[in-house]
């Protein structure tokens, strides 16, 4: 038998063993696409399983992730390292070979992918990526980077908003070195996928500026190898390779939507074994499948050792735009709380939008792996750099890009950014339309990316734009989110600190920025630790805690309670994160134990009780905003200096 | 001149002033389609601003929100009853003029909007319902509900994901009512829309099922209307009519970003008024304004008169039919709490997704306005009405809406299902891809719309799937939503109790249902109340608080603490929102104060300190889950009973 078809059998096999035994699984993707994987692994990518971080290979992303079978066997057979112990043991507790792919756990895993459509929006991202770096360090005589970023998606990353969203841009960008695959099998969990999708997918993709080019079997692995090659001779426009395939392929049950989620059972992977003549022991990979990808290893190591050529050819050329390059893919930069103009502010009053719009110039100029953009608001968010050049298809080098009024995407694009090496990706838009990105904020949380979030707009701060444009409960409920750092800045100096952190942090931050001007602090770098005291001597009678807009509004309240003999300690919570990673010892000198607390911030109130504590009190909102002057608005949702000290006197029984 | 140019020249006129008078709003779209607009107000739309809620009237959504100017003036020169007080007010807190339109607060808006896309997806709910209703009550002889739906949006709304989303499902369902009005005028907040956007927007729709007519000239509105009826002609297909327009047209900025979203200045607005020769006085509606319209008003009074007479031949002709027509309008059902089959469950443990379905049968059998869907997902979160049928092209009396894998654009869609009345509509999904649909759930939630989400696999109890699929944060974040309530029920009762609260508690609510089984607690209506005791005799010495999955574990933590001499009461508090509702009174018997509460839920701890207080603790997951068998990520997590015993016993201090 050809050794093609036999290893496109053996990951055929793996995979529905690892999902029988585990119980749990899709084994309809696996089974359908394994030809499209195997001819990737073994033909397509430039990659070397033996080094899956060298950094030129292709990028692969696949973005429907509950096909994890399918990249697990792949990994494995291909000999990434992933061990056969894990995929036993697959999607059991403390195993490599987890439910959907996790990047960062499995080498070889370009993205953590699941939620729908996020995989591609990602693969645009990093062939947005891909295409900086080109024109950025590349030279007349030698390309330094130059590779293809694939990702591979079903039907339901196609319903998904994220996904035409992601294509509309990549088809304005013209990213000509973007070929994604789709695994069109018709079927989705309620069953075919005329119920609820009957729209001409490949016209939709031309419109939007794609190539599209089509495979009639899944099992036509030349073909599809043809449509690669057509794909990439097509340089102006990313490439859509609709591939027909059968959900389940190989077993008896192909064709059904049981196959998508549910394990195929002993019986029909004893009947499917057989009908391929396959008589190894399960879990195993066959001896003379060994020896083929054995064969095709020295083409894989041949990609880096070329690279690797390639490179030192660079280095000793080009050694200035090497180092850079460098600390680039290394996250190597300066020391940015010892450069004074980050952490120098000319103005005493200012929106801390402007502020962050200054703090993002400033620091840019440092760190040259900063790019990123917003979503058409550049005039109202200020989240531009200056001198930084536009990004598009005529100038690749520009580090500002125009994601449009695509929110979702924006994350998606921005986590790709990152997840391709040798970048900090920014989003930028309305606070409160982070909502529309929500999914992948999680998803740079989970994978821990370095990004960052500049949403500006806070509160009832935004005033006449009403209800709809004021995010009340935004910043609370991104706190929730496991492993992302949440700055609400009060001034300058915060919001410098907020961007130190961001950039140097190595974790995703969310800053939330004011519309309305607010009065500078000149607290240098004490932002850095979540919190800090910001105005009160000796020990106080009550702790003012305050974050952003409001730390002003704290002042003003400890100097009416000033006057009836209180002495209140203000204090800016910047960012709650931070000071929660702080020693205990920095929290209670603080937030000193037995002081009562009064937290002050114009956003939801509940989860502020922890630090309130039962005796303190929370003054926050619970409802939604309204329109009108900002100025107003606060006066209206009791946002008053005589309020705040009324409270506190109540609290503190005087 | 023509009474039609001068009418454009006053709504130019108004809205210019409105927001040069609050020095705040978008002047680019109401100057751009004035024209639009007033020929949608006096020649297209089947309405009467004198009864703005007659109930056969089209319905016409202006998704692009930030116009509001344009539908405040339309409002008020129609006669729809918004006063020259609320316009000259614009903005102000107060105004009924809010910055974006207020549903609820002004007659005639349809539909609060603003945030982009959303109101496109409104639209496509609305116009399901139109035909949803027409299929369950026209009669060969009487068509009751007979009427078309219209949105207004611009590049903004096309550039988002919902909108394809929301397009291509549409597409699919061939909703030939539907009539979208694209403001095309090229311009964004960031300048030329094809910085970002040079899709094919009418290819795209093409593909996506859509009839695509074209109007060179925003101010020719006799074309405009020549492809209304081209798209009235065409009843298989929804349409798109693409209108060129001028941002800002007739002011001397026309054709400039800045007019998106910059009052003009009171010298354009001067010069815009020579031009025009237009000598009134400001915030006027000129004579012969005011004449036409009177003359108009005949018009538009025939038309409800005409419906009003088809409604009482159908009241005398059906009279059974027509009473359930007013209930439904009316939002009159039965006292749901009196209805034993709804509160009775055979199954001693089942898994609350399971219970869900039955609840939603069982109620939906009395309800007959519930419908709704899933995002592709009947056979995992059981949100199907069996007997209900499947709602398509072939049978628009069909209750269940197969929405596709588009989360955000069901949410918006049942949103506008809820607006156009006569249902309540419900969404279902993953609890983790409620993150997809935030922002429609927040505007339900802004709106009080009667609509519910019932969000399945929660927390870790989603087992293998892993960390993307697992809800950590969503279920507290979902809570910090104003006017939403949230529901994570512990048994089948709870459930019910969540489903019944749901349909006739007019405000949007979510539940959380588990994947995993559950025990029954046979609590029978007390879910309704929020909160209340499960077990425990006497005044405790100590308070579990608990929460769907973890009651049953809070039982047995009691156990264990009895057998310390513990007396611990368990409470369960299956909606946070509810119990805030009830009185002082209830809250304290059910939490007496001063006795220590360990809160224990499977989800993000800081909202719960609320409940804990300083000398309580909360026993939940700050970090994502992992992939594994759900009863070892709860041991993994720490929620076993023993864990549970002796933290209660630490903060006891035993």
């Amino acid at each position: 038998m050809d050794i093609r078809k036999t290893t496109i059998n053996n990951i055929r096999v793996l995979s529905a063993e690892m999902i029988d035994k585990a119980n749990s699984g899709h084994p309809g993707l696996p089974l359908g696409c394994a030809g499209i994987g195997y001819e990737l692994y073994a033909e397509i990518l430039k990659h070397n399983p033996a080094n899956p971080d060298f950094i030129d290979r292709d990028r692969f992303v696949l973005s429907s992730g509950h096909g994890s079978a399918l990249i697990y066997s792949l990994l494995h057979i291909f000999g990434y390292g992933l061990k056969m112990e894990d995929i036993e043991n697959f999607r059991q507790l403390g195993s490599a070979a987890t439910g959907h792919p996790e990047h960062g756990l499995v080498k070889g895993v370009e993205a953590t992918t699941g939620p729908l459509g996020q995989g591609i929006s990602n693969a645009v991202g990093m062939a947005i990526a891909e295409s900086m770096l080109a024109a950025q360090f590349n030279k007349p005589d030698i390309k330094l980077i130059d590779h293809y970023t694939y990702a591979l998606c079903g039907d339901g990353c196609m319903m998904e908003g994220i996904e035409s969203e992601s294509a509309s841009l990549a088809g304005t960008l013209k990213l000509g070195k973007l070929i994604v695959i789709y695994d069109s099998n018709g079927i989705t969990i309620e069953g075919a996928t005329d119920v609820a999708f009957t729209e001409d997918v490949a016209a939709r993709h031309i419109a939007q500026g794609w190539q599209v080019l089509k495979v009639a079997s899944g099992e036509d692995i030349d073909a599809l190898k043809a449509a690669v090659l057509e794909a990439k001779a097509e340089t102006n426009k990313p490439s859509l390779i609709i591939v027909k395939t059968r959900i389940g392929e190989g077993s008896s049950k192909a064709g059904s939507a049981s196959t998508h989620g549910s394990p195929l059972g002993a019986e029909c992977i004893a009947e499917m074994k057989k009908s391929m003549g396959w008589e190894y022991p399960p879990f195993s990979v066959a001896t003379e499948v060994k020896a083929h990808i054995k064969e095709l290893s020295k083409t894989f190591a041949g990609y880096e050792s070329a690279w690797n050529k390639l490179a030192e050819k660079y280095a000793v050329k080009y050694p200035e735009d090497w180092q850079i390059f460098k600390d680039r893919m290394d996250g190597v930069g300066p020391d940015l709380t010892q450069i004074e103009s980050i952490w120098t502010d000319e103005k005493e009053e200012d929106a801390t939008r402007n502020t962050g719009g200054r703090a993002l110039c400033r620091i840019a100029e440092y760190v040259p792996g900063i790019v990123g953009g917003t979503a058409d608001l550049v005039p109202s968010t200020k989240a531009y750099i200056k001198n930084g050049g536009d990004y598009g298809p005529e100038n690749r080098a520009g580090r500002n890009v125009h994601f449009g009024i695509r929110e979702h995407a924006m994350g998606g694009i921005c986590n790709g950014i990152a997840l391709h090496g040798g970048f900090i990706a920014f989003s930028s838009t309305f606070h409160v339309f982070s909502d529309y990105m929500r999914n992948p904020i999680r998803m740079a949380a989970l994978m821990q990316l370095p990004v960052f979030y500049v949403f500006t707009h806070d509160s009832i701060g935004v005033g006449e734009d009403g209800p709809t444009h004021q995010p009340i409960e935004q910043t609370a409920s991104l706190r929730l989110i496991p492993g992302l750092d949440v700055y609400r800045p009060a001034d300058y100096s915060e919001t410098a600190s907020a961007y130190v952190s961001a950039v140097t942090g190595g974790r995703p931050t969310v800053m939330v920025l004011s519309r309305q001007n607010l009065p500078a602090l000149h607290s240098g770098t004490k932002g850095l630790k979540g919190a800090y005291v910001v105005a009160g001597e000796g020990k106080p009678d009550v702790v003012l805690l305050a974050t952003g807009s409001e730390v002003s509004l704290a002042l003003k309240a400890k100097d009416l309670l000033a006057g009836d003999g209180i002495n209140a300690r203000v204090v800016s919570m910047p960012c709650v994160e931070a000071f929660e990673r702080q020693s205990i010892d920095y929290q209670n000198e603080i937030l000193p134990v037995g002081i009562k607390r009064i937290v002050i911030e114009a956003g939801a109130t509940a989860p502020w009780y922890k630090y309130a504590g039962s005796d303190g009190a929370v003054i926050g909102i619970d409802s939604f905003g309204a329109s009108g002057k900002a100025n107003k608005l606060f006066e209206y949702f009791g946002f008053t200096p005589e309020r705040v000290a009324e409270i506190t006197k109540e609290k503190l029984g005087k």
